[in-house]
């Protein structure tokens, strides 16, 4: 997608050197605009623990550049440990997230079929390559299904204005293009229907108010930005007519773990009549999980609420204490949204209700493992 | 209640000199405990409007001390005008809080009981006066009833903690003391009740972060900060026993108007079967409307959402830019829980169910007017 007008992904190979990975340090953004280069596993570790990068599929993809980095970097005879400490570092960078261990498993699986370590690095490189192409080509292809949705509801409107609420950022900065909740409404915009997005702020991170905002606008893509307490305000008033958001791991069930409070606007969604939809690649599927409540939820630090950071009138960013400094949090990421409270689930396939049966159906051959 | 172990009132008339009233200005609250001196009708509504005070009973307090000091400043022969116009000011200076309208029209009432305008002033002067101590008075009573439902809960699970959830401040600092939602866990720890306080952050003035938690901490209660997005998640996870919040209006069927974000609360409260309560003297009940949707919501600026103020690591309070320049943003400051999802309110007279008829039974003299 498009940052002043030029045409970018979340992460690529550096064209100049094959062992550095550019990603968007998203830490800065709106304020200031930087890519940054890893160049080694122990990095894209740290810039998917840190948070320069964030969202499924993005987290999916760095871990992928991770393990090549790590390939890149092993020593001779040492090529097989150096991808299983990768994998480890990698694994426990963010718990939740289930692109993360998704692509990890796939490079240790493609990697175990090489019959000499330049063969491993080449298929190491090769499918890290393939699951940045395939995480944009799945986004695309959702957003297709998705934006039928969103079609249906402009022409019950009689071409009004589309409505969509999302929580934190599923947009393409969350993934390697596109994104997830958001492809749906870009497909809407070039087919020509009218839309308009309520961004939740998303606290702590801030990632509605920092990323989505900021993507949509360079997409130019109508959106208004709300506090995250806003929007069952809004769904009573008749103010949204639908709700997309991302998810990071769901169940092959339909229980979705999303970043924190979307439990809350499937609650007000359900309770005004209002469709709720959840955009995924099937990559973020957990085929093993029954129940929703068997994800694990990432804690993070208490400092992400006690303080946050944005630029001084000057130009400067800083970063400011928002509560005495007595003051205790507690600072979950993620939360469960029961399948119950789902209209659909919008994937690379298709869109399908959110219970075992029509999930297996959609996909058969997961079904069976 | 307490600050800095001395004892305060939110709003008193200056000891030295009747004609100017003092208030903490809770606008750099927790950084920094200023006491403000308004000495006109005009700093009165001006206070209540841009939040130097806030909350229900407070904004009511301010409003009828407000209208003492315009019963002061009238000239020879414009007393009468001088309320008029300080009624119309006060009135406008927030639409959704009951109390404020309540305030000001029993000021009024009592004021055309006076044969001279010396008795006026007296009649207006001794009303603020009697208000802001039944507003205190009423805190009081309310809380001991909301205590039984603590006591009962503290029971229940063996005398371990009771973890309460809140959103925004209906503290003592939305009072004149005690509070609304906080007058039960006050009366509870008096009485030897281990409790424990979840505070919502509360976007986007941040009441929760600044001013409850800083209130809960001078009184030496447990509590931990969490975002808006947090509560629902807890509940989930059984981490919270019971929910009290306070409402700046309630219609005389139950439907409760209070700061954005609690009908996201109350929906998590019900899904979750946890008992969610509503905290109030009964001048926030508004005897006329029959349907919460027919209470104004007020819009404030989008600069409370786009901006942010805190102190830096070396004490200076700053202001700081969280979006983008071109993000506009929506800021409404309430929403409304209907009657369905409230387990009961708390007022000075004992525990209501949220309807016309058990609400009317506990007020009769009200119900007849």
């Amino acid at each position: 997608m498009k940052i002043n007008g030029q045409q970018y992904r979340t992460i690529w190979p550096d064209p100049a050197d094959k062992a550095k990975i550019l990603i968007i340090d998203q830490r800065k953004l709106p304020h200031e605009f930087i890519i940054e280069s890893l160049s080694s596993v122990k990095e894209a570790a740290t810039a998917i623990r840190d948070m320069h990068v964030r969202g499924a599929g993005l987290i999916g993809a760095t871990a992928a550049f991770g393990m090549h980095l790590a390939s890149i970097q092993a020593t001779r005879g040492k090529l097989d440990t150096a991808l299983a400490e990768g994998a480890v570092l990698l694994d426990r960078s963010r718990p939740t997230a289930k692109n993360l261990k998704w692509a990890v498993d796939r490079i240790l699986e493609t990697a175990g079929k090489a019959n000499s370590d330049e063969e491993k690095r080449k298929l190491v490189y090769e499918t890290a390559c393939a699951i940045a192409d395939e995480d944009a080509a799945f986004c695309k292809a959702l957003g297709v299904h998705g934006c039928s949705i969103i079609e249906k509801i402009s022409k019950a409107k009689g071409g009004e204005t589309v409505n969509i609420l999302t929580h934190c950022n599923a947009g393409w900065l969350a993934f390697v293009d596109y994104g997830s909740a958001t492809a749906p409404i870009y497909a809407a915009r070039d087919a020509g229907i009218k839309v308009h997005v309520w961004v939740d702020e998303t606290r702590p991170w801030n990632q509605g108010a920092r990323l989505t905002a900021w993507e949509l606008q360079q997409e130019g893509i109508d959106c208004t930005l709300i506090t995250d307490n806003a929007g069952g305000h809004l769904m009573q008033q008749r103010m949204v007519d639908m709700v997309i958001v991302g998810t990071d791991r769901t169940t092959h069930t339909g229980d979705v773990a999303n970043k924190i409070g979307t439990y809350l606007k499937a609650l007000a969604a359900h309770d005004n009549n209002i469709p709720f939809y959840v955009a995924l690649p099937s990559s973020t599927f957990d085929w093993e999980l029954d129940n929703g409540s068997d994800i694990p939820i990432e804690e993070r630090s208490e400092k992400e609420i006690t303080t946050i950071s944005g630029m001084t009138e000057d130009g400067r960013i800083e970063t400011l204490q928002l509560t005495s400094p007595e003051t205790r949090a507690l600072n979950h990421g993620f939360d469960i949204t029961p399948a119950r409270l789902i209209s659909g689930l919008i994937t690379e396939r298709g869109i399908t209700a959110a219970n075992k049966e029509d999930i297996h159906r959609l996909f058969p051959e997961k079904a069976m493992s």
